[in-house]
């Protein structure tokens, strides 16, 4: 199984994609979409552009996406929404279910504490990724989120098995 | 020209266009997309359906986003944010220049005063459009952002002539 992690920003947006193998997991590729156009709905395009890219690529059977931090910055909250719904848009038209997972639940399932610092995180997303190169901090938290969301995936299929 | 007004929203998106030639304006046709989908991926692919219908049907030359009431429930704001990223996305994607307006500019720009109550809007979209349908108050929130761009548009190529 192959899993899409995406880490919402306006200017940029990280991605990295995992395969899944029961426990295994393994690295595809990962990278940083920039968007460039001179308005905000050009800018818009550009990401979801380069996101159907993404997809395309690589076809992905699983997505998910960081719940963006929400603070006392309205205007950034704004911001950051606007990227976000780009985000969920791409994988949900290629007829993808996106998870969604705060940024504590994603540092809680790479790290084990909820309170990681970003360093601890890369590390982790190094560890678990053997060789990987990282195209940028953001390119970063997004192979975390499709780590979190695979490791997600995998005990909720154990939990049917278990059932069944 | 056909301007397109598009009023955001994550539940109800309002939709209006209109024809403007020179000073005169009149009504084409207004709606509201509602979203169904369970999840918050499925719902904004509705929007985004809802709106590429639109703009296939009715052939806007320009379109117009009024810009989200930043307020301290930083919940809301993203929510709107998400929203707000697909109505710009859409006609962006259409090739469309795509306008901003806050919601005072809009209510300034129909009904003179910046800080007009929403009925005034309403009745003023009434006025200007005789014998209008509305489909609701999100539907004439995006006919007043029509309205508001296409005077715009309008002074902007006054300006022009004038300079020429």
């Amino acid at each position: 199984m192959r899993v899409l992690g995406i880490d919402p920003g306006l200017v940029n947006m990280g991605w990295g994609v995992i395969v899944a193998d029961g426990s295994r997991i393994a690295h595809v590729a990962n990278g940083i979409i920039r968007s460039q156009g001179v308005s905000l709905a050009a800018r818009l395009c550009d990401l979801h552009r380069g996101l159907v890219a993404v997809i395309a690529a690589h076809a992905p059977d699983a997505a998910a996406v960081e719940q963006t931090f929400v603070n006392k910055d309205a205007v950034g909250t704004l911001k950051l929404g606007q990227a976000r719904g780009i985000a969920l848009l791409a994988p949900a038209q290629a007829g993808l279910e996106v998870g969604e997972y705060a940024p504590n639940a994603v540092k809680k399932a790479i790290v084990g504490v909820g309170h990681a610092q970003k360093q601890q995180v890369e590390h982790m997303v190094r560890f678990t990724l053997p060789g990987v190169t990282l195209a940028g901090a953001d390119a970063a938290d997004a192979l975390a989120i499709a780590i979190c969301h695979a490791r997600h995936l995998q005990s909720r299929s154990l939990r049917i098995k278990v059932v069944a």
